[in-house]
């Protein structure tokens, strides 16, 4: 199991000067569940592009088994019952993790990606 | 992988003639756990291009809530754990979701595409 501490002081990704742990507290979100919220990227890639902010950091996929069994599905079911709210028939979720998948904020965050 | 089943990428979901309930059954597994098999996808789209699929038979990610908790929890973990066995530090986690976002076989998947 990763060390879900160790992240937290590695690189520049601390949750004091993190984005998205601040746009978890004070975004425009768009959706909300306790311990998840979902906003609209600013850089859209598709005509519905939201993201999906854990308030948990980590700092890459890499460390999901950080969170429980409990975070774990509400973070599945509140990805479904966003793209359901915004009412998205079809629609991709996708997590980039890594410099080379294309990974730029180092707080864990999906993509929903819809027509 | 042999492009065995291939028609049976399209049409019916019953689990009895579903194309990934067989591969979960008796695929060529490069990872496997309690639940959640990985296989290589016959039509890679990346240098490394693997499907995680789960036992559980459902269509779609909009189902994703038919998941127990720790069914939920196993799924990521083992995701995150067979991209590491495959040796990828960077790469891509996606659900394709629908007709209009590219889902073939109807039994959800998930892809880990790396570099």
């Amino acid at each position: 199991m990763s060390g879900r501490g160790r992240s937290w002081r590695r690189g520049s990704s601390l949750p004091d000067d993190c984005l998205f742990c601040k746009l978890y507290r004070e975004g425009d979100h768009v959706n909300a569940t306790e311990g998840f919220v979902a906003i609209r990227d600013i850089n859209p890639r598709a005509p519905v592009h939201l993201l999906v902010i854990p308030q948990r950091h980590v700092e890459t996929f890499k460390d999901i088994s950080a969170f429980s069994s409990h975070e774990a599905k509400a973070m599945l079911d509140f990805i479904a019952e966003t793209a359901a709210h915004e009412g998205l028939s079809s629609y991709r979720v996708a997590v980039n993790c890594g410099p080379d998948a294309g990974q730029t904020v180092y707080h864990l965050h999906w993509h929903i990606l819809g027509a």
